[in-house]
């Protein structure tokens, strides 16, 4: 299906002043992930063997860092658009590139993508980059549309003959304006033509920018063949220029992923109620709770199951493990058949063994938990290392801050400490010792042995009563 | 309304393999009831008195002891259905079966429904249970659809004229594509044409199996009349095949349920952003607010308050109370004036008196609270009795495990135990008596008793200085 | 665009029986503000010097005290309808009252609308409240309508002819019923014509009450020309007849707050997904999760962060905050820079500086916190005052509650408390002291004093093997 080379001009340069973000535009995360990716990651899909201009401009070094820090098989070249003069002038910097030097000589097909589009679709990219016919000059993808209002509407000789041009919302008659056939800013191109073609834009209109629009009157004067494709799905080539947009993106992109998972076997409690980083990877015969919001990295393991409003991100689950509602976990790992939650909190560096538990809570910062071990009531395990077949009481506290410096704790295997407990770290609990409850633990705690830090207990009869007349 | 007697088919025999469930398919669950048995409540509620054959194969034994363990008020009797051979062998395991001959015998008009129809609607039931006319041989349920993509395409002689057959989507013309009259495998036949329809079927098609679909045809053959019922709300009527299907219908579910309990009083802060199982009862006057899921046998009292993000599974709620946002409660009773959270967590076995608080970061486990009662800040209280007018501090801890062993703690009347005090179980707080904070509770405390187990506070000064200074 | 003097009578005195209500029916909240306040806050916009004509019945004092609460800069007067009559009989007491009088003395127009109607938008009050042409009686609001029942429908002469009068369904013949042009009980009056024509209503009708609607009839027999408004956005005028059209419009009226937001540059994970009261005030590039609810008078800084399933009610948070999944604060105040949580709780009258951690499960009530201090795992503050650069280690409580009265703890800047510390209150913890872990404090810890209050470790060897052998 794909032709021998495919050459794709993606337009990243631009500012995107009401998106309200210091990040340039096509970096702003959908789903966690830069618009520019998501087109790339599509792109890779379909064409992995494509030539791609990126064209970057606004913070073009952050743009080319987020680009070249991805794993594409694509061959991907960025082109400078110094000042950012239109669309147009945009595609005439890479066409006059080196990059742009080989689409010529090579005569391939030059794809034109706007960078704002985290919605496209493999589907699309294939679509698009099908080679031209023999005289084209070009391919527009267009929409019919309910309600064409912003858009620039497809003028044609008749109602389905030939495309004539494109008439922008401003500069359309009423008449025009009925008509319900819009472009879709996606373009196909012969490189020789739009080599051409750029080069003479003109920009003699209310913006001073050359558009790349414009093009189709170069096609319609030279008497070229202009093709269309009429796209049915107008989600996939939604733009995104203001925050709103963004959202709305947001969660569109969001059910297709869930969709995706779905189909593959994983229980969704209710449909599009959770959201799910398109990074994330789940296995088979898993449950997911609504509210639940799984990012980046996160990867669930076969026959686990998470409950509402649970927050993973970059959380690697075992399997059949159960993170309980409102759990909530960053840079972690979770073995299988554990149980975590509700609401424990595995702060960035937890690691929890198998069949171990950890219960409702509980905090675990930057330690490692064993198998089989306990922790199951409002703890806080801090730089700690804890071994196997321990049991810890509720209430339980590292002390692992001085005021200074964070100082480690050590629990041994198969050590039982009692409810409300501290441990002044540094401090080791060796091998089957045992701590009574209430004890404040400053000393190592040998093998084997008891340690008990509390008073006695003094009851005082009668007093209680002299308490409440007071 | 109701015919003398109802005969209906319910096919529930079916793998469901792309459904990834260790469950036969009808026993998947959708808004926490097996979808066989939304069916089956839907049948009683249209037709009480019906006679109903469940046409079992895929864990038969599962499925009838699902059905079994219902009360319905139908005559229920199950069929095996030894190897999946289709819908016609389906159908006629069914006819031919003591079931079948009685139905024959009396002359029945017999529905067949499919078992994966968890939105089947009791007005849908009543509609195709309605008597067949005088001659026809069958009622077909259809529905005009958008997209008719996938489903058997009804053909009529003309336009609106008689039935002459149903075309799969795989042997339809482009011509019988463009159909959007399509078949929704739901009849309604006369027992005799049926008993004798399945008898004649053939499966000399692609999948070798024997299709219902196919007694159109027959009736067309022997020029008998066959009835058309055309369904307004395709919604009611959507089959379930993988997980995704499974997800969209109890979102659609779930806002039936929500809209009944809305239009019967209960005010949701916003639609549908709740989800509450069609089993759970709701009183006058209560208040809930999104992301809160109610589930299994869970009761709320009038005049009642559920609070954002809550989680209860079972759990019975008396009048005027207030669960607040984010409290997780499975098996438990809670009171009439009571408060609960933000962030209990009541563990099964709880139950709460009335008027009693139980407040933020609470873990009631197994424990029966007095009323009155406060219990209102970090605490863990498991395998206890609490009386009525007790207060309970914060940090109090119930160390409840020996490490072997669960013991109990007793808290009698008018006790105050100060925070950060645990109770050493198996120990008892008798009437009246005071705790100090900061105690740890080994022995019993006598009636109107002050006990206190801690040390004295020494202050050493200028010592804070040295330690900076380190 | 406005006219000299707009004239408006809202119909406010309805009892609202199906909303299962104790409040009055315009004073339901939709998204935390009564139903009336919305339609005057929309009024306010269009007309700021309009005079008002509200007329009250049910619960008066009520709805006449929830309009005066605010600060609205138009001219509102209450005109009581002692019995509930109809709409015709509503506007006939306004129109005999000396406010009527005036309107009629100074030929204004008068709109009439229901109190029912939160989405209502300031533009339909603009369109409406345009004058009359001249000779006009009345201009009538009118929608086209996919589903007209249960609405009058609008009977013209011709198809598109004038108007001749409306239909109620229950009157409607079959043919009239496929109307789909429906009358939606927004009308302006000219106010003579107004005036005489509610004099002459009749009530000879099932409900015995008096219809406004009848004018339409008045206007066609006098010979006096209707004029219509189509409106395009059936949604701005949805009535509010029970709870679950009350949760629908909640979740209408919340989309738009939040795309007002969303073009503002606020910053939704996805859209729609979380809460937001319209009284709310959010800053530039703030960032706000799913799940989230955000009521009264809350007010979020330029460039803080609102994790999912965050609750704040009355809470002014600072710039460049961070407010982790799950926190739950009313009426407190965050300073900039500050974390709270996740799973924080900040009580009543919390108030936290600058650059200060509230960390996880932790409980503030009622008191000051002052900057760069942490709280930062498991405690509870209440009823305190705690200075600058402090460390609360975890599990910290005040001791505030004696079972009689609530005391002070004043924590100081400076200080280091260990884990698992209590303050008995009264108690001060004076500047720069150190607490030992695990140490109850009861009296003033001095000035760069170290307090300590627990026991000595005693380690027993082998113990541990004879517990487990027991």
């Amino acid at each position: 299906m794909a032709s021998p080379t495919t050459s794709i001009i993606i337009l990243a340069a631009g500012l995107g002043k009401r998106m309200f973000s210091s990040l340039p535009k096509v970096l702003i995360p959908v789903c966690g992930r830069p618009m520019l990716l998501h087109i790339l990651d599509r792109v890779q899909e379909a064409q992995p063997q494509a030539r791609i201009a990126v064209v970057v401009g606004h913070q073009k070094d952050k743009v080319i860092e987020a680009v070249q820090s991805q794993k594409y098989s694509m061959k991907i070249s960025f082109i400078e658009q110094t000042e950012q003069k239109g669309t147009g002038h945009a595609v005439k910097c890479a066409m006059q590139s080196d990059w742009g030097k080989t689409a010529v000589d090579k005569k391939e097909h030059v794809l034109v993508l706007p960078g704002d589009l985290p919605l496209l679709t493999t589907e699309l990219v294939r679509d698009m980059t099908e080679p031209l016919k023999r005289g084209s000059a070009l391919k527009l993808l267009t929409a019919i549309v309910a309600d064409p209002l912003g858009y620039g509407r497809v003028i044609r000789r008749g109602k389905k003959g030939p495309v004539l041009r494109i008439v922008e919302e401003k500069d359309a008659s009423p008449l025009e304006r009925l008509i319900q056939e819009v472009g879709l800013s996606i373009y196909t191109f012969g490189a020789q033509f739009l080599n051409v073609g750029v080069a003479a834009l003109k920009n003699d209109n209310a913006q001073k920018e050359y558009y790349l629009t414009d093009l189709i009157g170069h096609a319609v004067a030279k008497k070229r063949a202009i093709e269309t494709r009429t796209w049915d799905i107008p989600e996939d080539v939604r733009g995104v220029n203001n925050p709103y947009e963004l959202a709305v993106a947001a969660k569109i992109l969001n059910s297709r992923v869930i969709k995706r998972h779905a189909l593959a076997g994983v229980r969704f409690v209710s449909i599009n109620d959770a959201r799910v980083d398109p990074t994330v990877k789940i296995g088979q015969d898993v449950t997911i709770y609504p509210g639940t919001i799984l990012e980046g990295s996160t990867e669930i393991g076969a026959g686990s199951t998470i409950g509402m409003n649970v927050y993973l991100k970059n959380v690697r689950v075992g399997e059949r493990s159960e993170i309980k509602a409102g759990s909530y976990g960053e840079n972690s790992v979770v073995g299988s058949d554990v149980r975590v939650g509700p609401y424990a909190h595995l702060r960035p560096d937890s690691d929890i063994g198998n069949h171990s538990k950890i219960g409702n809570f509980v905090e675990i910062k930057k330690s490692k938990i064993g198998e089989h071990t306990s922790i199951a009531h409002l703890s806080y395990v801090g730089d700690a290392v804890v071994g196997s077949n321990v049991n810890i009481g509720c209430g339980f506290v590292t002390c692992n801050y001085d005021g200074a410096k964070k100082h480690q704790t050590v629990v041994e295997d198969n050590v039982f400490i009692g409810s409300d407990c501290q441990a002044v770290a540094p401090v080791t609990f060796k091998k089957g010792s045992y701590v009574a409850s209430g004890s404040t633990i400053t000393e190592t705690v040998e093998e084997d042995a008891l340690a008990i830090a509390r008073s006695r207990q003094i009851n005082k009869p009668g007093y209680a009563k002299k308490i409440r007349q007071k």
